[in-house]
């Protein structure tokens, strides 16, 4: 919390307002039991004890928290306006960050309680509050993508041909709870024209002998983040076509791989990966971002888009997930984990890229 | 949506912002796979078609929604600005509903890009929305009230003493599925002292003979939820105080739903409950409103609380839950799913409210 407030203060902020999520589970430990209308909110200001706003009737919950004895609760009852009672924490008026998932209604009942402060989204403002992750952090994250890596080895030698997506999606499920994730965050099976829709979960539709199968998978484990990709097709007879656009999305994903190191932009990376894509022509197809980060979440900052200028740092972990999509045909992703380290990057998941080959 | 768009119009509103969340399957049946920080939002104004903003990736996921036929989708690409794509469908300047649980990174997003409109939470401008409920809805949490009147009366025969609240939670969770939940949201099991916290779930604690129990648990069945709670005891062996405290409590419940009919102000209901409760001198340990509404999510307006003058209309359905909490010793809850009707209330769960005796 100390480090976060210094750190909001130099991004000139006259402090930071946190609602429930994985913000503040980052920043004090506490998650309330479910994230409803009530106002919960962790105030950081410089040079003031940290305060956290909770409803009354949440309070014992509250001061369970692993972060608790260095808090102030404050708290309030259903009847009683809890935007008024944050006005003294949100004193003087200023510039103050507030994590992007606060509610809307939150937002607008601290705009109207107070007048003259300005409001800016963490994302927008400290969007690496939680990108660099120290060592303890990188052992989890390394060991939740030897648990993806295993679960990967094990869906290869179930059967594809036949059976519907969401039965390939349940075992991909098991084996991630078998090895040892406490949560499955999602489990895509893309096969044949659906893998080329890039947020396809899992359907009803049965793969057949030919198929090209999009397998994208992860979740939790030890409270870290595992997220895979890997392409395979069903049955050693692969078209052609569908080894070319394999074979440009996995070099796309090791040239943009290879360039990953301190001091790279975020936009950089996806840049190098795009341009391998495009030159093969297939351009229009790599139609979504290079990569997201992951930690506690299988989804935040930093951002491998264009746009975002912000440099690569050791200990920042994201992933690397080019991808084509031939509309109504079949797509092709290979997406890792990985880590700056002090002079270059390294992978947290490491099963091989090439095209694996299901029955 | 028409109808909201005219609720909307006849509150003063240029027209509303839905993000991903119970509005929006409301308006038009879509929920992304994930909620995440790409924009998605629903835009309503009068006189246009409906529009759905979405990231391009999830267009084929929105096409397939219900409301899909009756949406322009307006999608945008990683890199671009999603509020820039959004300014033609917000104007002329205004003012703009958006849903509560609209991310606020996305609502300074909007105000960032739309200098001259203002904004309002749906909660504050048009709270009941989702709150009034036709005959199918009625039906279908009749249903769920009466499946959760089957779970209690199933943990009525469970043992209790000697076992851990979380054994008794993970007893309720799996009679709520048995009788046809899809989704279990809470299984509060509340033994002794724990019971006087009102948000405490289910912890290690191993039940006691002797024990006052609070048992509140819910979940959605058929897509509608269920909210109920019982107080009971371990052992027929009951201390006068722990009968005097439920008496008092029951007796609340009873008289505040006697005075459920279309007219009241559901600030009232709060205020009836709250005067049993203090008039037999315990006000000060009924540190919660007295009710929510409930639907498609088991948490929603209306809700019983002081400051919310708004009538109450037939449809509605909200949960009577006054309860007695003694910091350090017991807590005792009475919950029921209430519907307003042309002339009165009715129970939507039935089971008695008499203190259950458990072993």
């Amino acid at each position: 919390m100390a480090r976060a407030t210094a750190d909001a203060t130099a991004a000139g902020l006259a402090g930071l307002v946190v609602a429930p999520g994985p913000d503040l589970v980052h920043l004090c430990g506490y998650q309330p039991t479910a994230i409803t209308e009530r106002l919960t909110a962790l105030v950081l200001t410089a040079g003031r004890e940290p305060a956290l706003i909770v409803p009354k009737l949440e309070r014992p919950d509250a001061e369970k928290a692993p972060g608790a004895p260095a808090l102030r609760l404050v708290d309030w009852t259903d009847g009683e306006d809890p935007y008024a009672a944050a006005v003294p924490l949100l004193e003087p008026a200023g510039r103050y960050g507030v994590s992007d998932n606060t509610w809307a209604m939150h937002l607008l009942g601290f705009q109207a309680a107070l007048a003259g402060t300005r409001w800016t989204s963490l994302s927008e403002t400290l969007p690496m509050l939680r990108a660099v992750k120290d060592g303890d952090e990188l052992e989890r994250l390394a060991a939740a993508g030897g648990a993806a890596d295993s679960a990967y080895r094990g869906i290869l030698e179930v059967r594809f041909a036949g059976r519907r997506e969401t039965d390939v999606a349940a075992d991909l499920s098991a084996l991630l709870i078998q090895y040892g994730h406490s949560q499955v965050d999602f489990t895509v099976v893309g096969s044949g024209p659906n893998g080329a829709n890039p947020h396809h979960e899992a359907g009803d539709r049965v793969i057949e002998p030919g198929d090209t199968v999009v397998l994208d998978f992860g979740g939790l484990k030890d409270g870290y983040g595992s997220d895979t990709t890997r392409t395979v097709h069903v049955g050693a007879d692969v078209p052609d076509e569908v080894r070319k656009v394999h074979d440009v999305v996995r070099r796309a994903q090791q040239t943009a791989f290879e360039a990953v190191r301190p001091g790279v932009s975020c936009q950089e990376i996806d840049r190098i990966a795009r341009r391998v894509i495009t030159e093969a022509g297939y351009g229009e197809y790599f139609i979504h971002r290079t990569g997201h980060g992951i930690g506690i979440t299988t989804h935040e900052p930093p951002y491998l888009v264009e746009g975002e200028e912000r440099p690569l740092v050791p200990g920042m972990c994201f992933s690397i997930e080019p991808g084509i999509y031939l509309p109504g045909r079949f797509g092709v992703r290979i997406e890792d984990i990985v880590t700056v380290t002090e002079n270059g990057g390294r992978r947290l998941n490491n099963t091989p890229h090439e095209l694996g080959i299901v029955a």
